[in-house]
């Protein structure tokens, strides 16, 4: 799901740092949020290629496809949602119901509402393994439902009756390609499959779960969008879905279903010529830019006495035809941790850096998640800074001195 | 707000009635949905003026205005929103706030939460004037949410302790003209404004609240772009509202932001030309559509001994510049009344018209809404339909004999 996350005390004079901001040495860099402005410069590549024109008189009514049980979904973006992930091979979609949402955070949304039941006594229990993906709780918390109840980590869950677990594979924070872990009988399953693309983890298998959540956001960085969809198995459950998204919106913007369509076409199209020498698909670009950035990443790290980055295993991915290093890695997030405590957001915003501690995944201090996805000049600026912070946290471990380092509380 | 309604037990085979679909006799005229498509030949006239282009790396990110409380919002979007309330005098926009969300459902949502408080001991009360939009019932109940709680018609709340009055003005059924009827101490007001357009109704005076919402899908007819967007006073509101856009759906579609600021900015320059002898305003032209429909109802109603519609008053509308005629009206919806026992709904229903039951809106079965935004073939067949039920009702009432016309229950 969304890297921007639902932060609920989002800060105003939290500057996302966005291709738009000229940065000084003094600036704070923000490496909170996951902007995917990134990838831009490809787009701006494609010229024409991707250009949507609207008339005035176009896409008036509610309605887009009043036979389908997502009625307010454009087929043209049902069709190229089914194409794309045919030409990636990272989902099953035959047979499937497919569901639009105001990106994949509505559809979680939508999801844990259609898997409640209004008649049951309690409300279902939700988890998700930690490190978790902030915005969950938030989203089950923040209207006080009774249908759901957040119960935070998987992995301790213990209580009898009906649960839905949300498993995100690449994980967000730490990118970890993951199962679940409850495997309870009475649980329901949410794959929140946002960063199952080929930039940043390797396609496996094409996934063939009752739930499956993307974005448009994180598959080609186009945001702004606000475009999500879930690939669901059970009819009641999409028409259940489908509800949450009428009463809580009626619909989804049909301008931004258009652009997708067009956008993911374009895109689908690209992976036929992988690997010739037709010019660069999108799926070699952005994972060449992760991976370059994840390179100069583990550069600086490795020179650190006391953090540490995940180490993600060798695999191999069918969209690719190769095998991925294990080293470096790819994920969207670096999840850093310190063997040391350490209250890493602290310390980091003490270097005018805003990262986002481990605290609000479910995790501990010694933790924080960093944005890859920050325009360049603000992530050479923060491996800069971090360059500092470990020659500081260095010598501070050999002299066992009195350390500049705020310890965790 | 909205006329589609958040109808939970929606019909998948209650097919709308849309331009598209080309009726014989024994169609089914859904007259339930207030899809503002009749709206379409003004746009298409309007040709390239209103056309959108968009590049393929154009709004990419989540961010459109770091510096503003409602960071998502377009500011093209503001500006032309600003413009079109000076243009109109239908509302104070000096020193407001503006949110912009997925439609003005997702405000009515966003308002609510953002009134309500996590730390009360009891959900505040939410209370609108039967007959009420449907819609607020469902909005309000469908999460089970612990932070408010609908209670029904304001006319008969007494209630101690905090509350939320939804003022829809005009209202959704029946047009009237409203203002708060509770008026208590610890009352919060959200007037919800879909219909205060000069098409609808008089522009008396430029209307001054606390929140006020409007929607881009009744102002021009554009239902499937999903904006709204919100005129707050206080700062500390806009915010909450803000931040339940964000956790529900991390803003709102760039795409439609742009789309609703360049149309309504055409719309804004069409009003400089009003009553001139340059071409139709859009408003001249919807009014006149809505008119037209009007006077056709009328004239088939009048002829009933047992149905009658709602009278509006006279008034003194400043954008246009002169009276409105106190009859016909201008609403969007017809509110129809028997005087007889008669379940309109069912009614309706043998002779192949949907529309909806008072019963929705806080009313009982010998009410129903019946939308007049319906293609012009469907409304046509409407009228034809209606005047054979009024031949037969009026034998019916004139011979006492029994009838075929179904009872309320």
């Amino acid at each position: 799901m969304g890297g921007l996350e639902n932060d609920a005390t989002y800060n105003q004079n939290s500057v996302p740092s966005t291709n738009k901001t000229s940065l000084s040495p003094d600036s704070i860099i923000n490496l909170d949020q996951g902007d995917p402005t990134l990838f831009e410069p490809y787009w701006r590549k494609m010229g024409d290629k991707c250009t949507l024109v609207i008339g005035g008189c176009d896409l008036m009514s509610y309605f887009s496809d009043i036979g389908n049980i997502c009625w307010f979904l454009q087929p043209q973006l049902g069709d190229a949602i089914k194409g794309l992930h045919r030409a990636v091979g990272n989902a099953v979609t035959d047979g499937r119901h497919f569901v639009v949402g105001t990106g994949s955070t509505q559809l979680f949304m939508a999801a844990i509402y259609a898997l409640s039941s209004p008649s049951a006594s309690h409300p279902v229990s939700l988890v998700a393994a930690a490190p978790y993906y902030s915005g969950y709780k938030d989203q089950a918390e923040f209207l006080r439902s009774g249908l759901y109840k957040w119960e935070g980590d998987a992995r301790t869950f213990d209580k009898d009756g009906p649960y839905i677990e949300v498993v995100t594979s690449p994980n967000n924070p730490d990118g970890a390609i993951r199962e679940a872990v409850v495997n309870l009988g009475e649980g329901k399953l949410v794959y929140d499959l946002a960063y199952y693309w080929p930039q940043y983890t390797p396609i496996t298998h094409p996934l063939d779960h009752d739930i499956m959540l993307f974005t448009f956001s994180k598959c080609t960085g186009h945001a702004g969008s606000r475009i999500g969809w879930a690939l669901v198995k059970d009819r009641e459950l999409a028409r259940k879905m489908t509800e949450y998204m009428q009463i809580s919106s009626i619909g989804v913007s049909k301008e931004s279903q258009l652009r997708a369509a067009k956008i993911l076409g374009v895109l689908s199209e690209g992976c036929q010529n992988l690997g010739t020498a037709a010019s660069e698909n999108f799926f070699e670009y952005s994972h060449r830019i992760m991976r370059e950035r994840w390179e100069s990443l583990q550069n600086v790290v490795k020179n650190s006495k006391i953090f540490s980055l995940p180490k993600f295993p060798q695999d191999f991915c069918n969209f690719t035809g190769k095998y991925t290093d294990s080293n470096p890695g790819d994920a969207p997030f670096a999840w850093l941790h310190s063997k040391e405590d350490i209250d890493w957001e602290s310390l980091l915003r003490e270097h005018k850096i805003i990262g986002r501690s481990g605290e609000k995944f479910g995790a501990d201090q010694k933790y924080v998640r960093i944005s890859m996805f920050s325009p360049p000049e603000a992530f050479t600026l923060f491996l800069e800074r971090l360059s500092a912070i470990i020659d500081i946290t260095n010598g501070n471990v050999a002299g066992g001195e009195e350390s500049s380092v705020i310890k965790c509380s």
